[in-house]
């Protein structure tokens, strides 16, 4: 499936600040990039760059002069997730993890799956269902137990906040998941992604679970807000939580508008479905 | 210098179950293994092994089987440890810092330099001293204005409790000075380490700053209990906080009895120095 | 029924130190104090005493020479507890609640009910059972997901942090019933006591909320742990929370040991009575 | 002094709900209620009345209908303050403060003083200033070390977040004040109040320190804001916290409008005295 997507980001700047982006399209096994733009206004030419070697995170560096500023990112991505039944994906325990992968069992700074270990272990530990639908079941708990209510959070709430206050929003599920994943043993992490048909339009945050397909160990999206369909997701970024993620970091003062962010879907378009999503799996 | 290093550690384990360690030396520019043994018993073979990419940190994994379990280390380390004038040792602005440095910028699970900015730059923005001389400022104000007291502290506190309890213990005291550079703007990350002369002998939690130093940006070291030489510290791990340096996270249940820690040191033997000091550096 | 009661409290005090205990049983409409006798050693005579007009609750204050202190209380108590079918022991509407009980809704230093507002009507709100068995189900859910364990808590656990971390002691689960009670409307106070075949023997801790039964509005008892008869309560204080009934604060530097408590029941023993129980309703 | 005072609020209420104020200026022994009117439209007669015991707080109670609601108060008043010099106003140690005057010790909702413990008899405990001086010594600290910024703080910021978060309005600066003075000994307790020349025009929130002065012991008034005259504050209410002396609390669902709320002074005018002020002494 073909996708564009975009977004256009206006800032006001007092005085020569650096700026870091996190916004181009990630390059993945299963969400090719066929093609991209990326322009400033003030053109400022090349950025510097910088791939991340665990996630493959694309940050790019503008030093930008005072005033006004605006940067547009346009790309067309071919989306080609694998889709599966959830029944056969499976549980990995801890002795047969990747090692890479054992940083994603860490508490992170909005996700306390340290402190939230009792609470995980008595709602979603043993017993139940384990595996992708193990995963399944801490997001419908979610769904069913915190409201989505946009001005109940802010910047610094955290995965602990949530679980108290009941109330978040896709930023804040996405760390509660994550959360209580990685205290039952589930290596998780945070993605920040364009999402199709996402209402309002606006960047979205998801997560990936780390699970065993028929093809090995590989990353399944899921998204507890149940806002987007999962094969319309395209990838930005990955990180232990937001603090990783960000899709501007301003190292210095400036005013920023609200974010333009958009995507145009394909014929037939993205289903909601119910099968496990992988755009990481070979 | 050289220095002979070692620990042993016990486990009663109720039954099969994923053990990771990160308690062998790091392999530095400045810090030399010499040689090293690894033991354990019952003798379980080569362990699954894996260097992260991004700090060099040694990791090993063992399937441990139920009964009483021990496992040795032992090295010795040649340290060559860089000390300089700390006047010269100065701060890299956010534009020209390299950008696999950015993310120890980031919050982190026990390091909220996002709620702490507020503080850290009333504290220690404009006006006061930079580079070395401004992270020597930060730990002078932790060392002031918190007790340093084993039990005050456990492994949930984190540097906003601590910013409000004024008492912990090394662990504490590198989140809090971490936390504090990081909202300066400042790379920071946290270290573990064997430590010359620390008493009661333990493993040992410092951290570093990134800054700019006569041949370039570079890692150095700052121990805000004063407790340690800072030319007598060997490198075990590096992250962002104590949830990536673990010596020990069991993925399961077992009984850990204390651990015992050793360093012996060279002749002469190391000072408590107020230079600048890096083992990263080239 | 008759109880007999009493606790030897001693500690070791540096300087010449204000003591103030709330040890006492409370006197109520129906729990009559026999007879009573208070001795310290050394002697020091009458000490100050302060009835509460609020809540009742007899404070009496020593200032301790320095040296070995012991305080003695025993009581022989009448209790004759109101015991009624709780189907008729309804809620009581804002608008007709006493005035002076209004402040039990207020949100206190570790009942923050405020903060959980919104978890308490998703979870006991409308639709669901009310009066009585409202509160009873409160304790129920409390029973069913938190876990009653020592250690897990200490003097600065909040029912906010009980919430999320899903462990505490009797004081603990008071905290959180108290403040799920208040979120939904119901006036809820903390409560001490002498408490029947409590194992180990110890002060108590549980709560009262304010409803209405058959002779109008008055306070019944819970036992969120289920560990004591109701109808074996010996009540001491009634608070806010547990920073109102401290049986004993210290103004000053003193070792404490443990306390020893006791109580005696009478024949026929008292019940795990599924009533509801007051000893304030006349 | 004269003042004359007021306040107009208005609500849209959607189905008959309880409504609570405290807004009437409270009888002192240095605060006369020369006349006053409490009128509400549409009218509903007399409110229930209640004037708390301990504190005087004047709270009346309407069952409001559905539909728009406004209730206006106007009174005036003759102030008489005490005003002596702070260096001749001392600490009441604990074993002879009035009993009664204890439970300001405690720690409350906003208000940890026993979280709190450590730092403030680090920063303001032995060695330095005592009595009215000391309690002024925290109320420049604060001033040095807090950001007063409307929006940095909302109904749940507590002390202990103030002191992390290093910014608050005249409620958080009141809350970190009397949790400090606690935290040292000294009893202390929140008021509200009609404040002169208070910009932009709202209710106030200061706190009172119970202090030793010539005619014996009795409640001071501090502004750690400094935005308000002590010799021009009209007491509404006093409490342990914000969470007594709210001047509406619903119990129900209503729509508020932003209260409009005045006060005019005297001639000749309040000053910034830095005497020591109270109402409440003889």
């Amino acid at each position: 499936m073909d996708f564009t997507i975009g977004c256009t980001l206006r800032y006001q700047v007092e005085a020569p600040t650096p700026f870091v982006f996190n916004l181009e399209a990630a390059r993945l096994p299963r969400q090719r990039i066929v093609s991209e733009t990326l322009t400033t206004s003030p053109d400022l030419g090349q950025p510097d760059r910088f791939d991340a070697p665990e996630s493959g995170n694309r940050f790019i560096r503008y030093v930008v002069p005072a005033g006004e500023f605006q940067i547009d990112y346009r790309a067309q991505i071919a989306l080609d997730p694998l889709m599966l039944d959830p029944t056969g994906v499976t549980e990995i325990p801890g002795g047969s993890l990747p090692m890479e992968v054992l940083t994603y069992l860490n508490a992170s700074r909005y996700c306390q799956s340290d402190r939230l270990n009792r609470f995980a272990n008595r709602q979603f530990g043993g017993g139940g269902p384990t595996g992708h639908q193990r995963v399944t079941a801490i997001c419908n708990w979610i769904r069913d137990n915190v409201d989505y209510q946009a001005g109940t959070s802010d910047a610094l709430t955290s995965a602990y906040d949530t679980l108290g206050d009941r109330a978040g929003v896709c930023r804040d599920f996405a760390h509660l998941a994550i959360t209580l994943c990685r205290a039952v043993g589930i290596p998780a992490r945070y993605i920040s992604a364009y999402a199709w048909q996402l209402s309002p339009p606006d960047f979205h945050a998801v997560f990936e679970a780390f699970l065993h397909g028929p093809g090995g160990g590989a990353w399944y999206l899921f998204d507890p807000t149940r806002m987007a369909a999962l094969d319309g997701l395209v990838r930005i970024g990955a990180g232990r939580d937001a603090a990783d993620v960000a899709f501007c970091s301003i190292y210095g003062g400036a005013q920023a508008q609200p974010p333009s962010v958009w995507i145009n879907g394909p014929t037939p378009n993205p289903i909601r479905t119910t099968q496990a999503v992988s755009t990481q799996a070979p």
